[in-house]
C-alpha cells in the first residue's frame, strides 16, 4: 500500500525535515502534495530526485489525499485540518491545536502506539520537549512507576521554526563583527544569553511550553496523577533540545537498573562516559533519530534510593517533530 | 583604617574584577600589590587613576601585607596562602582549596557574616554557582526551612576564567565566518552547544561543581541535613550564571510570601514580569551586584503547597567571586 499524501507547512523547518525523513525511510508514497501559504506557492522543493512545486493551501487542497502531515502552526491546523478529515484523509498534526482534545490520540510511538487505532481522523504529535522527555522516561516508568518529575530544559532556537535559527545566526554574525546585536522576532537577544521560554504565562505561573510538558505527558502516559514541574528555557543552540530530568520513582531504583533498562529501550542511546566527560550534547544529538541519555546517577537528595537524575539531548526538529509524526504514519 | 593589600591572580578574569570592585566601593587601601605568575610580571594594570605593575608571586611577596584576595586556582592557593598567613595577612581565598576545611569559615555575607569572626587567617569564598543559589534561597530558608533543592544550572564560560570567554568569542567568529569551529581548552565545542560542566566526575556520579553546590551550601547554611541535587551545565553565554531552582519547604509556602520575603532581602532583585515575559537573563545580570530572581511560582508537582520554583541569574565574576570576597573583606 502506498499513500497519497500532503504536507501542510512544507517550507518550514519541520516541513523540510518531513521531506528528509520520508525519503530516508522510503515511506510508501504514491503521490506527495506540498502545501504552504500563498507567499511560498510556486517555490519548488527537492524530494526523492524530483522537484515538487509548492501549492497554496486551501480547503480544496485535500481531494484524493489519504494522509496529511501538518506543521504550520495551531491556527492553520484549526482552520484546515477539519477540511482534510472531511475529505477522508488521516491527519498527523504536529501543532498544539488538537493535542488535548478528548478522543484525539496524542502519540509517541515508543510509548503509546496502541492509541493510534482509536483515531477519528486526527492523531496529534506531542510538543517537542515532551517527546524528548517521554522517550527515555517511559521505559523506566514501565518497570517502576514515576511519581514526580522535575525537569529543566535547554531549548534550541529551532523550536521556534526556521526563523529562530535565522535570527540566532544573524545575531552571531553581528556579535562577531562587533556590531550591535538586535532582536527581531524573539522577545530578547538570544546570542550570549538564555531566557525563559517565549510563550505566554498561564494563570498558574507556568508558561505554555511548561504546561504542555505536564499535561501532554500525563495524557501520553495515561497517568493523570503524574506529578511534574517544568522550567523551560531558550538557549543559544541551533538545533536539539537538552533537558535535566530529576525522577522520583515509587520504589528504590539503582543506576545500574536504569542503565539496563535504557540499554534495550527503543529510541534511546546511552552516552555516559564519566571518565572522558562525554555526555549528551545538542551538537551530537542533531540530525539523530535517538534521544541521547547520560549523567545517569542516583539522586543523593532522595535518601530512600527512589531518585535518579538524567541529562538528555534530542533533535527537536527530527524526533521532536518530523520523525515522530512519520513514525506514527508508518503505524497506520 | 586602611589596608595594605595584595591580589593573587591579578591578571585573571576575577582579578580584573577585584580591581573594579575595590575602586567602585572605595575600599580603604593604603597600598595594593598585584601578584601573578612570572608570565604576567611586569605588565601594568590601571587602578584608581594609577598604573600598578604586576609582580611575580612568590612566598616572599607578603611582607607587610595585611589582606590578600586570592583567585589564581586551587593549587596556587594551597602553595602560597600558608605563606601569606604566616606573614600575618588575612586571606580571602576565592579558590576551592580551603572551602571544606574544618575551621575555615566559608562565607556569603548575606547568609553567614557571623562566621567571619572565627577565622584563623583564611576565609573561603564559595563557588560561584553556590553563591548565586544561596543569596535568594537563604532568606526563604530563614522563614520556612528548605528541606530539598533540585537545581539545574546554565553556566557562563566566564566561570572557566578569562580564557573561557576568549574561547567562546573565537568560536563565535569562526562560526560567523563559516569556518570550522575548533575547541581549544574546553573539552567540547561551546558555541551553539551546551555540555555537562567540565569538571571531573566523582564516585557518586556528580561532577565537582555539583558536589560543591551541595557540600558548600550545607556548610554555609549550617544545615548538614539539607537535601540537594544539582545538574551543572555549561552554556554559550559570556558572563553570568542562571539557575532553575526547585524548592521543597517544611511548611506550605505561597508565591506571595516568597515575593514579600525576596522584596526586602539583601543582594536580590525581583525581575518577574509575567505580562511582558521579562525574567532574569544573564545579559541583564552581567556587571550587576544583585542576583536577579523571577519565575516565582507555586510548584504544581507538590500538592501539599510546600513547593516553589524560581529562575535566577547572577554575575559569576562579580557577586559569584570578586564582589563577594570584597564584601567579606569589608566586614573584617
Amino acid at each position: 500500500m502506498a499513500w497519497r499524501a500532503a504536507i501542510i507547512g512544507a517550507t518550514g523547518a519541520v516541513g523540510q525535515e518531513f521531506l528528509k525523513v520520508l525519503e530516508e525511510r522510503r515511506f510508501p508514497l504514491s503521490s506527495l502534495k506540498l502545501l504552504a501559504s500563498a507567499r511560498s506557492a510556486g517555490k519548488s522543493l527537492r524530494f526523492a530526485g524530483q522537484d515538487l512545486v509548492v501549492e497554496e493551501l486551501s480547503e480544496r487542497s485535500f481531494a484524493g489525499v489519504e494522509l496529511v502531515l501538518a506543521s504550520a502552526g495551531g491556527s492553520i491546523s484549526r482552520k484546515f485540518v477539519p477540511a482534510a478529515v472531511a475529505a477522508g484523509a488521516v491527519v498527523v498534526d504536529n501543532t498544539s491545536a488538537f493535542r488535548m482534545v478528548d478522543g484525539v490520540p496524542l502519540v509517541v510511538p515508543e510509548v503509546n502506539p496502541q492509541d493510534i487505532a482509536s483515531h477519528k481522523g486526527i492523531i496529534a504529535n506531542p510538543n517537542c520537549s515532551t517527546i524528548v522527555m517521554n522517550v527515555p522516561v517511559w521505559p523506566l516508568h514501565q518497570v517502576n512507576p514515576v511519581r514526580r518529575i522535575v525537569v529543566s530544559t535547554y531549548q534550541a532556537v529551532s523550536g521556534a521554526g526556521a526563523w529562530g535559527m535565522w535570527e540566532l545566526a544573524e545575531q552571531i554574525k553581528a556579535f562577531a563583527a562587533g556590531q550591535p546585536v538586535e532582536k527581531k522576532k524573539f522577545p530578547h537577544v538570544i546570542v550570549n544569553n538564555v531566557f525563559s521560554h517565549n510563550s505566554a504565562i498561564a494563570d498558574n505561573g507556568y508558561n505554555e511550553e511548561e504546561n504542555k510538558m505536564v499535561l501532554e505527558t500525563r495524557k501520553i502516559f495515561h497517568c493523570p496523577g503524574l506529578l511534574i514541574t517544568a522550567t523551560c528555557v531558550r538557549v543559544p543552540v541551533m538545533r536539539a533540545h537538552s533537558e535535566a530530568i530529576n525522577l522520583q520513582f515509587t520504589r528504590p531504583m539503582s543506576e545500574g537498573r536504569v542503565r539496563e533498562i535504557l540499554a534495550r529501550a527503543a529510541g534511546v542511546r546511552i552516552v555516559d562516559d564519566r571518565k572522558n566527560n562525554v555526555f549528551p550534547m545538542p551538537l551530537d544529538a542533531s540530525s539523530q533519530d535517538d534521544i541521547l541519555v547520560g549523567r545517569i546517577r542516583q539522586d543523593i537528595s532522595q535518601p530512600d534510593g527512589c531518585g535518579i537524575d538524567l541529562f538528555v539531548s534530542g533533535d527537536q526538529v527530527r524526533k521532536g517533530a518530523a520523525l515522530n509524526a512519520v513514525q506514527i504514519a508508518e503505524r497506520l
